[in-house]
């Protein structure tokens, strides 16, 4: 079923309405063990899209997150439809289901305000992309990442659903389709062409984006990158899975901010993850300071995308054997019945999986170098010249790793891609 | 949005309560000019899941199609929502809209009913499927399917909607999965695994049917076609596009019995169409006699299968430059503006579609020939040796479009791979 439209009643909450809202709101002031007369309220929207305030009481915290009816970081000449809200509680609620550990429950959901009341990701955790930037390992993030793909990805597949189940869920997230037209002007038009938001490191890379709008093949390849996007409702994704989505301490991962999910090909979800941890590799040459030359750094960075794409493929592919008489029925085993061909179609499978997935990652790096919005690995760079070199050779392998995407057989060819553009 | 379920009140219509029903339907009967009292009314549904009226009376006639919630062919043992109905009706209206040339127009709908009231294609329209068994050419067959095909798969598709428009179809299209399964089930799975209703001209073909049962290659095949089927919403296709869907005189064709559409791949419906096409081919020997040994049609047969896609592709590339500002945005003309990159994006899309399309039209043919539903060309063939013989053929024509498709290069090579097997 599509989302009807939200009912009347929308306003914008700032930090005093909030507290009378929460008031009027036993889901949300029974988190607070009703104590409301001392909160602590932070504004923390650092993204491009809504309102999000973390309360503290004494008797508990919450965070509260409001959609606004237009880009935050453009203003109101670019509207952007707040029934985002409805997509991102049903997706947390998804996701909250098949991968408990790893996503923060919701506590109260009000559509007609576009408002989300969820658990807070208390400190000591920070948005992984902070922690890309100053430099901290996250040992368990390949494994909590893989975990999170391959449970939320597999479970909302047709590797799992029967095929009326499936239909049903693609036909209630096609109401997110605001969200997914965004998605296609920023990430696989704009960058592509002269438009309006576009920004880079100019003038150094004034050549690079323009060479980004005269490559044909690029384009050719790009434009069969936005049909999957439009057209391939293979799984339950989430649409932004980028580092400033995830927020981590060194035994803890949480994903948030599924406000772009809908059914789409999963390569989108693991490129966007994968491509971010790429960028950030990239950016650390404009980090490094005398002290310390991030050299280990970057070497962990590399090793965590080699485990994320093969702790995931492993933990997919387990899923797959565990499960494969549920009833997904796309690779029955009465058919694929015999030791070798079950293997070979796991093997296909996954092989097409993974080309997507550098597609899709590439995508979205070209997008944060030439396109709107780009990351804080590189604007934190003061030095343009710098920042221009570690973007100039991001841009180098995106390009390249979305080309030949289809020739790549393993993640190890990916990471010697990586390490042979001489940063 | 998604079809809510039929309302109370069916009861399946026999030729008497029918002509209560149309007496008390403005709709019909000011079709019939009121004048209702001495109807002639046949029953002619031939086909495996529906009941068909067609009635005629001193002032005009008309068609009342009715759907029954259960494979006709099996009988109740095997449900089947009547909400196809629904469908069926939206689709016709749909195709009608975009090639009223070609698809019959609706008068009446009762969804509680299942029913549909609609053009009579009257005589001397015959069934495709009965024409081509008869030996019969029609020479403006290519050109009116090419018509067909191209206009109602190039205007619901992403090469011309908008992002909204495009979810919004796809959504409420979702509603039919019950068909898809259904489809998935007697055409990407049981030819595959000894299922129930599967049959074959045994002894003969026994060693084919297990050939197929065995064929690894073939199955990881069919399981990515079957993928591509459950998961990409390219356009609305009619979803059962075989000759015997279509009615034809040497001057008219008529599209009908879209109950299985949906947005699916493109590819499936030319597929269904050329499919069948090439069975009537392979069947041509079983109907030669001694004045006739149809090697002439059988050359029409072949010019016809060329002349199908080549003018589809004509005429789809035609739409797509007519309308490449419409707001499709699939290929924005401010992104593939130079003379080379839209020839360029135009011929690798067009190629992916013909590999889609020699696929979907192979496993169309092995489960005509293994699966529950054949086909009259060959099952009118009496003689049982013969008819193996002609299926045998077909069988290994479809194996090697199936495996190899994404090698050919033209709808030539096709004809080739055709005239070469030894029938």
């Amino acid at each position: 079923m599509m989302a009807a439209p939200a009912p009347e009643g929308f306003r914008p909450l700032d930090e005093k309405s909030l507290v009378e809202y929460m008031k009027a709101t036993p889901a949300l002031s029974a988190r607070l063990r009703n104590q409301l007369d001392s909160l602590s309220i932070k504004e923390v929207g650092d993204g491009n899209l809504n309102f999000v305030y973390i309360v503290i009481g004494p008797g508990g915290s919450l965070v509260i997150k409001q959609a606004l009816p237009y880009v935050r970081c453009v203003g109101d000449s670019w509207p952007l439809t707040k029934e985002r809200a409805y997509f991102e509680a049903l997706a947390l609620k998804d996701h909250g289901r098949l991968c408990p550990n790893h996503v923060p429950e919701v506590y109260h959901f009000d559509r007609s305000m576009s408002l989300i009341g969820m658990r807070h990701i208390e400190p000591p955790h920070i948005i992984l992309r902070k922690g890309l930037i100053a430099g901290i390992e996250y040992p368990l993030l390949a494994e909590h990442m893989a975990d999170f793909m391959a449970k939320t990805l597999y479970f909302t597949s047709l590797l799992y659903c029967s095929t009326l189940e499936h239909r049903a869920a693609v036909a209630e997230y096609c109401g997110n389709a605001a969200m997914c037209r965004h998605t296609e002007q920023v990430i696989f038009s704009d960058p592509y062409k002269i438009a309006k938001y576009n920004h880079w490191t100019s003038p150094y890379l004034d050549q690079d984006a323009e060479a980004i709008r005269d490559d044909d093949t690029l384009k050719v390849e790009v434009a069969d990158l936005k049909s999957m996007f439009r057209e391939r409702a293979q799984a339950l994704i989430h649409g932004d899975l980028h580092t400033g989505s995830v927020m981590v301490t060194s035994d803890s991962t949480q994903v948030i901010d599924p406000e772009f999910a809908f059914y789409g090909p999963m390569g989108f979800d693991i490129g966007a993850f994968l491509g971010n941890l790429i960028l950030a590799f990239f950016a650390q040459d404009g980090h490094s300071s005398e002290g310390n030359d991030r050299r280990a750094y970057k070497k962990w960075i590399l090793k965590t995308i080699e485990e994320t794409w093969n702790l995931f493929h492993q933990k997919f592919i387990f899923l797959w054997n565990e499960h494969k008489d549920a009833g997904g029925e796309a690779y029955p085993s009465d058919i694929y019945n015999k030791p070798g061909v079950q293997v070979l179609a796991q093997k296909k499978y996954m092989r097409n999986l993974f080309h997507d997935t550098l597609g899709f990652g590439a995508a979205k790096m070209i997008r944060r170098i030439v396109g709107i919005a780009h990351v804080e690995d590189f604007e934190s760079i003061q030095d343009a010249q710098k920042r221009a070199y570690c973007e100039h050779h991001a841009l180098e392998c995106a390009k390249k790793l979305l080309k030949e995407r289809c020739q790549f057989e393993s993640i190890d060819q990916v990471i010697s891609v990586i390490q042979q553009i001489p940063v």
